[in-house]
């Protein structure tokens, strides 16, 4: 079989224009703002049908620990959106949008992949509609009017070693890190230790996640807190008068965007903070217009299901009371022999012994799903040429055992026909009742949260706080932060906070290194490692075989 | 009479469809790609009948020496092109686009005034299309590239003290301007001093305005310099295999943006470059664009004519083969008499003779463009209530010694019917014969170039090189950019380059403090003092009034 790149595909296929997509669904023109012919924002000040209209039902797309055999999330969602639509649904899919570092760093496109994408992919993956940018001005706005608030006088004696607001780019730039910025003398800032993150990090970028209208999206930057006065008070950006202006900057940003897959399903893609420190879903906005205009949504969470599922509904649906009506895990054969101790190089070898140690990892984030949560579950096998008939006997046979229907999908090679029969087993199971229950209670101590998304999702014996960290929840609560939810920063590669602990570790302890509040999105960050806020480029960046050709056309974006 | 904000009379006006506007001009559909319903993009690649159309005339708007009593250029030039549709042309205008910086600092909007303004002027003022964003992040990923370059290994033996790329945010930060970055160890880059300036002083922004394609942005973008390495070699975008992923960037960037004004002219708003370390207009391609759809285009150049009409002679139309027919130059009774000597709290008192001292300032403007650069010429007086008879006959009096026709312009509050005189008499003297000459031929020394421009039109005695600089003459000769045009970057505020010296100052010799080559752009920069490439924002910053309400409106943008 020759292979295709993505873009390739992507520009082979012929696209409908977005205002026939937006017809489909039966949104009103008016509301349809373009950019371009093949991409839209959505003003719902100008959707009249809104509160008539019945929901449509959610299907959340999660995945096993990630490993690098990858697992296909997004490129399921997108074959899964399709497969429904193939079967007769009037379907949508929700999907984060893609961050301009990884395109140029390691990775490429993030729009799906092979027969699964949403295109223009190009688009898509360069700028889109331009919310990040937006998004970036709003956090970079804001810093500014801090350093330039301390420049002028500091009259609200905001200590300037105490500051915990970045400036962002949209960029992978290492060198940004750490810097020391405001040099040179009195007419160019006050010296002092800063450093810039990705935008995908800003809080803003959750803020926008998280919010309903303007109204609450305004209300939470001006509780945004920029670090804290010599007296240890927080400082925040309604106090620097900055809200109005980063809303101003937001005010497009706002607005959900709307495209397509391949085969014309109506694609919202809408927002896209990180999974680590913020809770890793495309908006509440767009998730939520989606229901009203199609019968299923199919939506994912990031990374695996202990960061991303568990994030989703203790935070997204909680704030939003959204609720799925079923989850599909995806998982690969390949990736659960890598749990069992599987080098990448041999995954292609048949080893049912060594994919019956990996599974582990699998029933555990099934488990979970049905009793944390209590969710309908089916899992979805990303299916690959390598696996063979027993291998996949056996996952099917484990699951059975926990009642779990196990579907083959082939969406990469074949778009929706090859995700039919996924389409027909979650129909299947969105019919049953369920009612979504979550890990943690909003008025359980934050010491109690963080101790149960350990006992109870991550399967670890509890948790212990570094030095200073019970310090600083005492002023979180004092300062009336404690009913938020939580917001775990866990490697993304292990249950535990170890990421060579693959499979199902247990008997581990999680130690709880920092905590700290988003104050503006409204959750406590529980950092359990160094996370990474600003990515590098790799020795040969992705961007270096990038081009544009005189048409137009781009090339080497994968 | 009650005063309107810009923002009020804008919102109260009634955009028409921007695809009405297009298909007034006779551009046909298909290149129309909409950004909501009153912004387009045009893409020329599916404008066919490109070929067979002929050129309207060009107008060029330009002023005297800018004075904070202001002298109203954008504004004129949006009345202008509204009057001249009101008699009868089939006019258009084409304008820079307004960066985010000032919007949030000191100045607000900048998309004309009164009832003279482009629309949606709040969409205007922040981020329009995107196109500086992608600036942004064209020249922030060429910086990312260029640091990961030397983090991993430094193969090109780039000298970390020679690095003359700079980051750029479309924002007022003074805290950026001077940094050290690269710090906390190995893993976070190479620490080195560094610095950040506004996207506007990018060579991006000048390359983009300068490209007539794709294929020429490319070749424009590979050749531009970061730095140099240790053995004194310049070290190029395209050393660093950055310019084609630069390009896919700024792919939509490229293409012109269609709006209208508040009278529903379009107006072809793209690209704005400085006007010190680069040329100050808008694009050639949206220039030449509104050239072939329309009989008359008004365009303007930054700044006072000294700075903005001579580079938007000797370099965009030497470099495009543009020609205006006309050049208006803008005054007002308020700036000359602050050239007079006048302080600005006294300027509404009638003061014929220290409107006489100041006249010289407007009478060298004139001069330069009839005879440096051979053009009919104009003068557009923006009318103030505060303008007596005594004074608005004498500057009549002494432009009519030159053989200048001085119309007043009352566009501000009367929009298209105020710019009619004006409109007619620009008409007329495009009627004549004009034959574009330079002020000096790319074959010069550097040096005679500079010479030129100051002996002819600055009207100085001649130039004094700083130590250093004839040794970065003679090496920027060696490594052939001896050809090149000059970029002179001066204080706005005086022909000379002491800002206190108004009106016509003599006998002047301006010190050359620093030449820098901008080799994809492709032009010299010329230093003549310390240019501000990135504002702070004041005490008091505009972005603290700026807000937007439940229903999407902004407030407070002036």
């Amino acid at each position: 079989m020759d292979f295709k790149t993505d873009v390739t595909i992507a520009q082979e296929t012929t696209m409908k224009p977005i205002v026939e997509i937006a017809e489909k669904l039966g949104i009103n023109d008016k509301a349809i703002e373009q950019y371009g012919k093949y991409k839209a924002k959505i003003n719902e000040l100008e959707l009249t049908d809104l509160e008539t209209k019945k929901d449509g039902k959610l299907i959340l797309v999660t995945a096993i620990t990630p490993t690098p055999a990858g697992e296909g999330k997004t490129t399921t969602v997108v074959g899964l959106g399709d497969g429904l639509q193939k079967i007769g649904k009037k379907a949508a899919v929700a999907l984060r949008e893609p961050s301009l570092g990884p395109v140029f760093g390691m990775k490429g496109g993030a729009a799906g992949g092979g027969y699964a994408q949403v295109v223009p992919m190009e688009d898509l993956n360069l700028h889109f509609t331009g919310d990040f940018h937006a998004i970036s001005a709003a956090n970079n706005l804001l810093a500014a009017m801090l350093d330039n608030h301390i420049h002028h006088g500091n009259a609200l004696a905001i200590d300037t070693r105490n500051i915990t607001w970045k400036r962002v780019v949209d960029m992978n730039d290492r060198q940004l890190r750490f810097i020391v910025d405001g040099l040179n003398g009195q007419t160019n800032g006050v010296p002092r230790e800063d450093g810039f993150d990705i935008t995908v990090a800003s809080e803003i970028m959750a803020i926008l996640c998280l919010s309903m209208d303007m109204e609450e999206m305004k209300e939470k930057l001006k509780q945004i807190i920029v670090g804290y006065s010599v007296a240890g008070q927080p400082v925040t950006a309604g106090d620097l008068k900055a809200h109005g202006a980063m809303a101003a900057l937001l005010k497009e940003a706002l607005k959900p965007n709307l495209v397509q897959t391949l085969e014309h399903t109506p694609a919202f893609v809408h927002g896209g903070p990180f999974a680590n420190i913020a809770h890793g879903c495309n908006s509440i906005k767009a998730t939520k217009l989606a229901l009203k205009y199609a019968d299923y949504v199919v939506t994912e969470a990031g990374f695996g299901a202990d960061l991303g599922a568990e994030k989703f509904m203790d935070i997204k649906c909680r704030l939003s009371g959204l609720e799925p009506a079923a989850v599909v895990v995806v998982a690969t054969v390949r990736a659960l022999k890598m749990h069992g101790g599987m080098a990448k190089k041999e995954l292609k070898e048949e080893n049912v012994l060594v994919l019956e140690k990996g599974l582990p990892n699998l029933m555990k984030h099934i488990e979970n799903m049905q009793t944390v949560f209590n969710m309908p579950t089916v899992v979805a096998i990303n299916k690959f040429p390598t696996d063979t008939a027993k291998e996949l006997a056996l996952v099917k046979e484990k699951c059975e055992e926990l009642g779990v229907n196990v579907v083959l999908s082939d969406v990469w090679e074949n778009g929706g026909n090859g995700g039919q029969d996924l389409a027909r087993a979650v129909v299947d199971v969105a019919e049953q009742k369920s009612m979504l229950t979550f890990a943690y209670e909003l008025e359980d101590s934050v010491v109690d949260k963080m101790t149960k998304v350990v006992q109870k999702v991550y399967g670890g014996e509890g948790i212990v706080l570094a030095p200073g960290v019970k310090k600083e929840l005492t002023r979180l609560e004092a300062l009336g932060f404690g009913n938020l939810p939580i917001c775990m920063a866990k490697t993304q590669y292990s249950f535990s906070d170890d990421k060579n602990k693959l499979g199902r570790p247990e008997e581990f302890i999680v130690t709880i290194k920092k905590v700290k509040v988003s104050a503006g999105a409204g959750f406590i960050v529980v950092l359990t490692g160094d996370i990474m806020t600003m990515p590098g480029l790799p020795k040969i960046p992705a961007a270096e075989s990038i081009d544009v050709l005189a048409d137009g056309r781009i090339i080497g974006l994968f």
